[in-house]
């Protein structure tokens, strides 16, 4: 039975309940994270815990109840209570702007934040890792907050059920004729041995996974810029990635039918996703 | 004790509880509609039918549950049993892709829809209808498709919330220097003695009232133009006003702060509001 977490307890996921009023629920008005937990330590807390700051600040929920440190002690608690101490595991974290009358703007002060949380066993696709992904591009048509990590998320879904159809891993949004990022990911090009990205800005996340890619990036001495590549140049880069806490780094090696690169990952996306699960795993 | 109806269920309210699954609450993914209802009758439901069932087509979400027919029944039921069978009311109806395990991409089907409803008592605000409400202008920043009528509200409500703070009732949004609609309604102007509005596109919802309008203003003979009002124009427009299921014709009387006008409701406003009020109440 998995165990999971509700403002301030602990128990089975069946008795786990939200009001029907709950903002979440009516209006998505909340923000959440996944954070990556590898041998029973979560991954990158830190950062998971700022982003789940600066959203709630940009949101202007409370954070009452939502403290990193509590937080941080329920990821583990759950870890341990569900018995994923071991292997891989993900934690899913939400905080809404709690339950109250239907009005769309905010409720009195003082009305509880929902935090809920839930771990779940996680295993990396690592076929999919090695061998490369398909991808599709799809217009942006998401709101110009999406720095917010929120569950305002129907884009996302929308893009990501349209690439499941094409038979693609990943959607690769573009707005104003620049590719922007993926439906669940950041997205990387290769271009003339430059790595690039788009800049951290309104219209992207600001991955975690992202941040370690660029930190990574220039420690190997990977030239990088943080530059937007436009859509009709996408085709033709040398190597395309994306990345995210349950993406890790992926090779997209075919977009919309076309074969990116030679259609197998190449060198920079290979030895960044080598430099990726160093951190992620350790050893040599 | 109010009574709701939570798939299939009429029960208390207290005990209506959602998943922590449901993809309403970690995603969003959901449409809703809210009727009015004046001494028991619903009122335009075959449109409030008609568009829900655009949007539960429109983000491809399984209409099992959420038929008119049972619908519209649902919205009956709840007015009576909560004895709002006199006077006026309103119904909420929620409809969402239901509770799974959480991927983007649409669950499997056959996966339950979750069906929500419950009714309130309501009572329009006759002095800000008859004197005139406030609003202030904000970028549009939601996603472009606003024709559906997604629980993804989180652009509403923080410029709902926007408006609050500045004393006013209603944001009005602006795209690309055009004036679209408000944040919980519909936008009308009078420009040189024509009914300007946003033409129907994935930019605005189609209203309800809108259409309603629509169709008064051309029985009365109002020239109406669905065209677009240039933000910079918005200032010296004659009159504006905003409408939707709940705000009627509602006469913006100042905007950020400047006199709309005359600073009172103005001819075609009055004409419209009682015009409406007339196929609302009845009477002469």
């Amino acid at each position: 039975m998995t165990t999971v977490y509700l403002n301030g307890h602990y128990l089975p996921k069946a008795d786990a309940k939200l009001s029907v009023d709950d903002r979440g629920f009516v209006f998505g008005d909340g923000i959440y994270e996944v954070v990556r937990v590898i041998e029973g330590r979560v991954f990158a807390w830190d950062a998971h815990a700022a982003r789940m700051a600066d959203g709630l600040e940009g949101l202007r929920i409370s954070r009452a109840g939502a403290e990193s440190a509590l937080l941080r002690g329920v990821c583990e608690r759950l870890v341990a209570e569900n018995g994923l101490g071991t292997g891989e595991a993900t934690v899913y974290l939400q905080v809404t702007r709690g339950a109250a009358p239907r009005v769309h703007h905010f409720p009195a002060t003082g009305t509880p934040t929902t935090v809920f949380a839930s771990a779940s066993a996680f295993k990396p696709n690592m076929a999919m890792r090695t061998d490369g992904a398909k991808g599709i591009t799809l217009a942006d048509i998401r709101w110009s907050r999406c720095d917010l990590k929120t569950v305002n998320l129907l884009g996302a879904v929308l893009a990501r059920q349209a690439a499941q159809e094409a038979g693609a891993y990943e959607a690769i949004f573009h707005r104003d004729g620049m590719v922007t990022e993926g439906a669940a990911t950041n997205a990387f090009m290769v271009v003339g041995g430059v790595l690039r990205t788009f800049p951290l800005s309104h219209y992207i996340l600001p991955g975690i996974t992202r941040a370690e890619i660029v930190e990574l990036a220039r420690g190997l001495g990977i030239p990088l810029e943080e530059r937007p590549v436009a859509l009709r140049d996408l085709h033709a880069v040398d190597e395309l990635f994306v990345c995210g806490t349950t993406t890790d780094v992926q090779a997209i090696v075919e977009l919309d039918g076309r074969r990116i690169g030679s259609g197998t990952p190449g060198p920079v996306t290979v030895r960044l996703r080598e430099a990726l699960a160093k951190r992620l795993y350790g050893g040599s």
